[in-house]
């Protein structure tokens, strides 16, 4: 029996649709049907690539051979072709974040429902190796219960100069890369209900939309999670920052250096007191290094290809969609109150249940 | 003409104390008359050590010999202490915190201001040479406007065996640890209102008492403050992390490793993209090394002895003293505005007026 062959159609042939490009050439039974880009110098680039160029969005939408369409254009238009393409009768996935508003989003996901069509949002840093490693760390448990982990991703050139420095466009860190590091708490967390968020917003080189924020969520079962985005830092503090009762783990960076170290016994004895400047402390003193291990990260790989696969599976009736539009919906909402917390400097509960 | 000669008596000979004493020996024109302890055991100790002991605290108190008595006991009993010996005619130099509420903080000034006797707070870290560098840096300007300065105290021992783990003698790290890193930033931003606090306390080793710390602060200008301690950190943040609008600096440790790195220029052409396991980033790629400056830090050095030399200048009427009790009642309401955001789990705001 030969293998069925499913074929995507991309709107909106930018940087992130290139990606996606070489990356469909490299999937077994996945193949590009073509692009449409409302800019020329795009469809001119993608002939000259040999990629077919659609002649408009309905042309696209009218090909019986495209299975699935990803919307890859910027935010704000999301919702409108994601919609066209349901009522067309295909499958859409939709780059992040899927909409600006939950709203907006709602309307998407009853579309999805009244055509049967499937929507699913490419929540790509789910598959992220210092992710996955941070994941394997808590499950391992040398670290004891963890209290407490801090998800940073620092850069220093300031937001980019497209449309994603324009609030219309649906740009600024928190959807940029908030949506990101917030569906990989809330996904990790998924059995547990989010009990409130506090959120600070920066305007550093931007006044139109955030460059950047700091949100500290509190869980049901008291753990807290510290997302944090910096566009204006010069020296980056690391990428996860993990404390368990017994010890701590650091994930320095996407190439996953790190270390975890924890502890053996209390070391009350003997403490020799740290001399500063100005006074002393035994607290703060380092611990000996007879009471504490100290461990190589337990590196997690990954295969982002299995995302696609895993929508032809769906496709295919065969899996359940790795990404849910209700796990998108709480992340558009915890989005929401990230805002709302900024804007009222409030911490915003989420009551009686939880989000 | 000859000088002068002051005599401190010391009530409370634990260890902050003996730190005390030896820092006493190398101060011009002071010295420690002697000692009382309610425990025999350390009575004993400075006995052998050739240092006046006192029968009692009344006896300390009745030495017309003693100029003023530093207060270097547990916590709780900071304020009795303190108030009978300024009835009893003396200065006081009280060890932090100097009591456990603004309320019994506002009873020691007004027996202060009735009896007329200077009473001052041994908020020594004032004098730390990477609290003084992080001031440094904000004074030299060359990361321009910072708008972010996040300052840590991380270590992994737990909270010590001793009082400081009960509740009731004052114990636990916002009014071990944060009383001074409180105090350090209401310093340093002197001039500017509080506008709010939201904080969070850890029990990770001790349920009676707080054993940790996050706790932001926003002022009037915008500029905000993390101030965050920890004691079961088995790694290390940086001890100060400070962002401005053109640059970052790192003061890593007390020993003042770091460095400032801040920008030429905004460096948004021929971004080379990061890729991660599963995506891509221009945003989040580093800087190319030609469009950033780094820089040792500016080293601040300091002498604590100045501490003891101000007292001294301040009872011969010759200096306003360096740390003042509307300055210490400051940080004590402060704290008290922390254990309330972390009871109620929302931002504390001083309104209208700020503190």
């Amino acid at each position: 029996m030969e293998e069925r062959i499913y074929r995507v159609g991309i709107v909106g042939f930018g940087g992130m649709a290139g990606w996606h490009y070489e990356l469909i050439q490299t999937i077994e039974g996945l193949e590009v049907a073509g692009i449409y880009d409302i800019r020329e110098e795009r469809c001119t680039y993608a002939r000259s690539q040999g990629i077919h160029v659609y002649d408009g969005l309905e042309a696209l939408l009218a090909d019986e051979r495209v299975d699935f369409v990803l919307v890859a254009t910027p935010n704000d238009v999301h919702k409108s072709i994601a919609i066209q393409a349901m009522e067309a009768g295909k499958a859409v996935v939709c780059e992040k974040p899927v909409t600006l508003s939950s709203q907006d989003l709602q309307e998407m996901m009853d579309v999805s429902e009244r055509t049967g069509r499937f929507l699913t949002v490419h929540q790509n840093r789910r598959w992220d190796e210092d992710f996955l490693t941070m994941c394997r760390i808590l499950e391992e448990g040398k670290l004891g219960e963890v209290y407490r982990v801090e998800s940073r991703v620092h850069g220093s050139r300031g937001i980019p100069g497209d449309w994603r420095k324009e609030k219309e466009h649906g740009g600024g860190m928190v959807l940029d890369w908030g949506v990101h590091l917030l569906d990989q708490v809330m996904y990790l967390m998924g059995g547990h209900k989010l009990r409130q968020v506090y959120a600070t917003l920066t305007h550093v080189t931007n006044q139109l939309v955030d460059d950047g924020f700091t949100a500290e969520l509190t869980f049901d079962n008291g753990q807290i999670f510290l997302v944090e985005v910096g566009t204006s830092n010069f020296i980056s503090l690391p990428r996860w920052y993990i404390l368990g009762q017994n010890g701590t783990a650091v994930i320095q960076d996407w190439d996953k250096n790190g270390k975890l170290v924890w502890a053996m016994g209390k070391d009350e004895e003997d403490v020799v007191p740290v001399k500063t400047a100005a006074g002393l402390t035994k607290t703060m003193a380092p611990r000996r290094e007879d009471t504490i291990y100290t461990e190589p990260l337990p590196i997690v790989t990954s295969d982002i290809r299995d995302f696609y696969r895993n929508v032809m599976a769906v496709l295919e009736g065969k899996e359940e969609p790795r990404i849910t539009m209700p796990q998108v919906m709480r992340v558009m909402r915890l989005m929401e109150a990230v805002f709302q917390s900024a804007q009222t400097h409030q911490a915003v509960v989420f009551s009686p249940c939880g989000l």
